[in-house]
């Protein structure tokens, strides 16, 4: 039987390698040019630093790690018996791999709060693990990439965050993304104004669906949720929102009136369109999305996600926002943060389908020696020491031909692979060289100047 | 109650992953320029993968994965109740964490092996894990950097792992280092020629503590363990091991002559010899070691060992082999396979030893603008842009000093990540730089100018 790997897992071949890693250090360059560091977390933490952190759901979705050795010893007989496998894995369980980054970024602001110079712009770029059901962009292990700031509760983040989003993208050659842009605190006043904030969710589900219902439709949906007409009255403008991100900053300003949680977060808003107004985006929209909820209980103020190129269906290829407490629940309080992610995944599904890998450099050798002739060998492998001393990816085929069969196979070899410059052998003390079709006969640096 | 993480994990700072990534990168350039191709697996495997293939001690570091959901219903009761550890894992767990980088990489030459063209030239960098007592330099989660060659038994492979070797410690700066090289073949000849094959292990651990304890105590130490005086008489020549590779050679050429197997290795040990000395090493050192054995069981041809630069206390920094049947266990015959691996952890630890980080690019903003004047935010976030445009790593201290206090607390900041610019505030659309003790009046251009 032909070995396999745990479904919603994945290899990656040396293409698909190359491919993640040319998104992950533009992301990572960005990072840097904006001034973000890196740091690593362990991929397993203490079961307590991450349990009770997302949720009963998200506690399910943990990966748990068995004890080592006699792992049943400390186990209770009686719940063994009942087979109560709820309250059985922490007695047999101590360790959980990584949910996400955030919780132990936080984990590691506490811990290291003595050695960290706040602000702490840190990034992170590691893989997390979710027992989800797999399905097309999902997975059980993926990469995140993460860009947060704690210690300021400053709105240049913001605007930065959008800057950064712009470059990224910018820099992958993906035109033409969307990043939206809320704000907790307008969705707050929203919940004051229709006088109902534990029917904010149900609001902002409903609202998310006009271009499908229309506005009827959704009328209809918050009215069976229990919103009361009187409540919809009142917040109207939200049916027809469209107009320049200043239209919808006035007529939000104008609902809002009588709020002033409302307002703050409308004023905040404001800062960040107008500073990205003068400083210009390359090739990113931005645009106030009052339907944007993501994360609800968690963000605080500012709320982001980006939106592939119209035309590519994909969902949300970014997201992220402002928490006000993030290492609260660890004990460290009153430490603001804001932070970004990229979906690695669904931006590679993106530019494949959009053909934007052209430009990366696959991982294979500029110029293959074949090996025909056991007395060339020495005089191939010098050269090849010459080139790679220049830095020009080259390999000698390693097995000599003793056969038309096998140097077939070596051609093949070089077809299969693609390989730009194919040295066949040596005459007069100079390489015949295939290239494009053509037969040059070169010395090394003749060899070298070419491949240049 | 500060959080923590698990023992034998580690958080790594910005400055630590800087570093890690400058050895990593350094690697990876060198694999890729000898023709490497990269791939990666999963951090999970399914536990069959995995559970037999590193003997009894091994399987029982393997970090196992607790099936998700309701994991008891399917255990025995009568185990549970017996608190049978070791058979009730199997029925609660079918996964279980990357313990190294080779069986991963077997599995994925099968499953995938009609993808790939052989001879396959593959690296790996990623995490393994081992539920190993942590000590110094050893932890339960540490990279590996493995580059392989499958489908060649070509002697020509195990050149290039000695100029890879050679290439990657001097582009470290790692002058000094030396490579160990044997032959398990000439282990087996040594073993013939003593007689007592199943006494090889104890022969070689013997005659490794040949420089501790002397001849004597080395001769007292194999009779101890049944090796007869007859044998030790026969290979004699090992006690008195000295001279240059090529008379380390001849010694045993003629010690072995009665053995078929043992001189075959030393005609592999002499075609690989001869090449490197032809072609040369930059700053390592190449010398034969008939006391290196590591995974006896396992390789089959060439053996290497890294050892530090002498004066550095560090056991081996690298090392690797030739196994001739690398697929078998996963059903694929006859599949050659030979490669070497990076120690990541003692390659830090060494270089940090030797102040050899010194050229390592840190991962903070080359530019720092303080932010003491709210009416000054917009103009310093133009020049940022500019600056991150021309890819000059900057940022804006992004809260406004609203004291003398907090404007110390930015020059602080500065101070503390040892920012090479600091703007302070403009002068007549000019920017007031402070570096390296001296002040300047500079536009955005000369600023640029003056980073570069």
């Amino acid at each position: 039987m032909k070995p396999s790997i745990p479904k919603g897992t994945r290899d990656f071949s040396p293409t698909e390698v190359a491919n993640r890693t040319y998104i992950m250090n533009t992301i990572k360059t960005a990072f840097e040019t904006f001034g973000f560091q890196p740091i690593e977390t362990p991929s397993f933490e203490n079961s307590s630093t991450l349990m009770g952190k997302y949720g009963e759901e998200g506690d399910r979705l943990i990966f748990k790690i068995l004890n080592s050795g006699d792992f049943l010893k400390k186990a209770d007989e009686k719940l063994l018996a009942e087979k109560n496998s709820l309250k059985v894995t922490s007695q047999i369980s101590e360790k959980a791999l990584r949910y996400d980054l955030t919780v132990p970024f936080a984990r590691y602001v506490v811990q290291h709060q003595n050695d960290i110079t706040f602000p702490f712009k840190r990034y992170q770029v590691q893989p997390v693990w979710r027992a989800d059901r797999p399905q097309k962009g999902r997975f059980r292990e993926f990469f995140q990439c993460d860009a947060d700031v704690v210690g300021s509760k400053s709105l240049v983040q913001e605007v930065e965050f959008i800057q950064l989003y712009d470059t990224v993208f910018t820099n992958l050659g993906l035109a033409g993304t969307t990043i939206k842009m809320n704000n907790r605190k307008i969705l707050s006043g929203i919940a004051e104004v229709i006088g109902a904030s534990d029917k904010l969710i149900d609001f902002t589900v409903a609202l998310d669906k006009l271009d499908k219902i229309g506005k009827d439709g959704v009328v209809t949906e918050m009215l069976s949720k229990g919103i009361t007409s009187e409540a919809i009255e009142k917040v109207q403008p939200l049916f027809d929102f469209s107009g320049s991100n200043l239209d919808k900053l006035a007529s939000l300003e104008n609902m809002l009136s009588t709020s002033e949680e409302g307002l703050q977060g409308v004023n905040d808003l404001r800062f960040v369109i107008n500073t990205i107004e003068v400083l210009g985006l390359q090739t990113a929209g931005l645009e106030i999305d009052v339907t944007l909820a993501r994360g609800l209980n968690y963000y605080t103020g500012a709320i982001f996600e980006v939106a592939a190129p119209e035309g590519v269906k994909m969902g949300s290829i970014g997201g992220g926002g402002r928490y006000d407490d993030l290492t609260g629940i660890f004990g460290l309080k009153d430490v603001s943060g804001v932070g970004i992610s990229f979906g690695l995944d669904r931006i590679y599904l993106v530019l494949e389908e959009l053909g934007l890998f052209k430009s990366v450099d696959l991982p294979k050798p500029k110029v293959l020696f074949l090996n025909f002739n056991e007395a060339e060998i020495l005089l191939k492998m010098k050269a090849i020491k010459t080139l790679r001393d220049n830095s020009i990816k080259s390999e000698l085929y390693p097995d000599v031909a003793g056969s038309n069969k096998q140097q077939k196979k070596q051609f093949k070899y070089a077809t299969t692979r693609e390989i730009e410059f194919v040295v066949t052998e040596i005459e007069n003390d100079k390489f015949v060289v295939k290239n494009n079709g053509e037969q040059f006969l070169l010395s090394v640096e003749e060899l070298i100047e070419k491949t240049k």
